[in-house]
């Protein structure tokens, strides 16, 4: 497969427009802080100085992993399923928080163990997009193959693609996978070369003896390719979850379709990583939500230059970060489109010099 | 006058029942973070395991400071009215911001130097309670008599009293006052304890030479009461704004009404260290929503033990900040509400011991 995408790194073209547009509402100069840079951002991105999100969409994408039968996580496998049936029926955390910034709301089952009954209802839609039933177990083999993995990627390009022909031009990601943040760990560990019990966590909650079994069972993970230089690619078809190749797929299309992207945690970061290391321009088009309580969170965005806009202390993925980040976006382009000029409202600006 | 407030700490008793209904909703313990702090914090304020925003409201107080016209700040006296025509045109970033939060609006002009013709409109209520055309400068006098400063007190308890019979139980705090924050920086000095140089910041974008002036005059003010032991109640009258004033007594009676008050930055801090000198119960009905880029907003929230919600780097003032947290406090109450709990969705809680 080849995995070129055609991601135009921003233009600054337009940055002088939007400054003079930023800097000439009723408002001192700069001192809306984080929100100028979001309103620069999205207008750079949309190649315009009255920068709007049109159907605005949260992606959770959902799979399973082989190796969170071996105990990496605080619960069971069975909760990713459920969790889709809970996503489906508008009960999780993602649901309430989606509905709540606007957001609608795809649940993408790119590979959970069993596949879930369900359909798509109003503001809920549901893909079917698997790759297998949960991966392999990757401290016994790779946890997929290399057709599944760039099947994957071309699936998650696909979908977006698709919702953005349907007029989105703004997209969360979120994802569910019992055991994933085990993977994202060792993307992280194997893309950033941050050492690997640096950027090991207690996930949904494991306690210090479950953390304890995390770090021994991924210890032992790595030594399955130990002496072997792994691309960001490779890592990923080593240690990925189907949820996370989608993922790569999905941030590199958005990026090439222009799209604003929302980065969730973690999890989704590692994602991010290996579109990255695949092309780097997709960087341009993301914001940083929140800050992770997982430790390798500040690792990864340390390799990306990145600063997240929140620091809830939330660790619960589905992509909830990213939701309650979407509030701030619209509020920096509400900022930029309809407040008033100095000299329109008849303010005074500052005086020089002073 | 009396200043005594009849304001409940707030009773634990329900916190059992809350923390069991955060608990068990559909996601590992604690995952919200600090969504569930506010949760639990609004639901003890409202005695309801369902809290509820009603009539969410913002109130800007604005107010002119004879001292400004000495050169304290970057703008002009006239900008303080300008601005408050802004307000009520609909054009500032507080409009923006509080539509966009879907809060209503409230104008109180507590003593802005010339009255600004206008009215309300659906959306803007535009309150008159002026103590004067703007205070005295206090480089050579109390900036207002005890009287007046009892009298603002009075007017903002009477005004949130008002909102709150109208069905209203949570306030956002805003300002507006060319030269506020060197009020709030004398405040914080006398009230806190702090050094005063080193509360003392850029405003609304000072430059170095606007910044050294400052220094000089608000060092210069303060020989005017050397010696004496100033109550927070005397610094108040000395150095106050008609609107910080006001803004006690508006605390006050939002904690004694049980609302929940979104407190903004700097300014709005000062008037709270009042009203926390006055009755420290205030601080349980308070949330704090964002931390100011002015210096001296770290000793008033260490001062008063509190952490800001966002860090966003603004510094606008007008309840900016506290309209942007407001999305968070609506989200975190929505998922007390409306997510589903581990049993009814049939999601498997963590494994014990894992």
């Amino acid at each position: 497969m080849n995995h070129a995408f055609n991601i135009q790194p921003l233009s600054r073209e337009l940055e002088p427009a939007l400054q003079q547009r930023i800097n000439t509402r009723t408002k001192p100069l700069g001192s809306l802080g984080k929100l100028e840079a979001i309103a620069l951002q999205v207008g750079l991105i949309q190649h315009s100085i009255t920068p709007q999100l049109s159907a605005p969409r949260m992606a959770v994408f959902a799979g399973d992993h082989g190796a969170a039968k071996a105990g990496v996580g605080a619960y069971p496998q069975e909760v990713t399923a459920q969790m889709v049936m809970n996503f489906l029926a508008g009960g999780a955390a993602i649901n309430v928080l989606a509905r709540q910034a606007g957001l609608d709301l795809a649940v993408v089952d790119c590979g959970v163990a069993s596949e879930v009954p369900g359909s798509s209802r109003p503001g809920v839609e549901y893909v079917i997009a698997r790759l297998g039933a949960g991966t392999a177990n990757y401290l016994e083999q790779a946890a997929m193959s290399v057709t599944q993995r760039d099947a994957a990627i071309g699936q998650g390009a696909a979908l977006v693609r698709s919702w953005h022909a349907a007029g989105c031009n703004a997209i969360g990601f979120g994802e569910m996978g019992i055991g994933n943040t085990s993977t994202a760990s060792l993307l992280t560990h194997f893309i950033t070369g941050a050492d690997l019990d640096a950027v090991i966590g207690r996930g949904a909650g494991l306690d210090d003896a479950g953390l304890a079994r995390k770090r021994g069972l991924l210890a032992q993970a790595v030594t399955r390719v130990l002496g072997q230089k792994l691309s960001a690619l490779d890592a990923l078809a080593e240690f990925g979850g189907f949820e996370v190749a989608t993922m790569v797929g999905a941030f590199l299309a958005a990026a090439e379709c222009r799209m604003l992207i929302m980065v969730d945690g973690f999890i989704v970061t590692s994602a991010l990583l290996v579109a990255h290391a695949i092309n780097p321009a997709v960087l341009d088009y993301c914001v940083f939500a929140h800050g992770s309580a997982e430790p390798g969170h500040v690792a990864q965005l340390n390799h990306l230059g990145a600063e997240p806009l929140l620091q809830l202390g939330m660790r619960l993925g589905e992509g909830t970060g990213a939701a309650c980040a979407f509030p701030l976006i619209r509020a920096a382009l509400a900022c930029v489109n309809e407040m008033a000029g100095f000299e329109d409202a008849g303010v005074s600006e500052a005086k020089s010099g002073d």
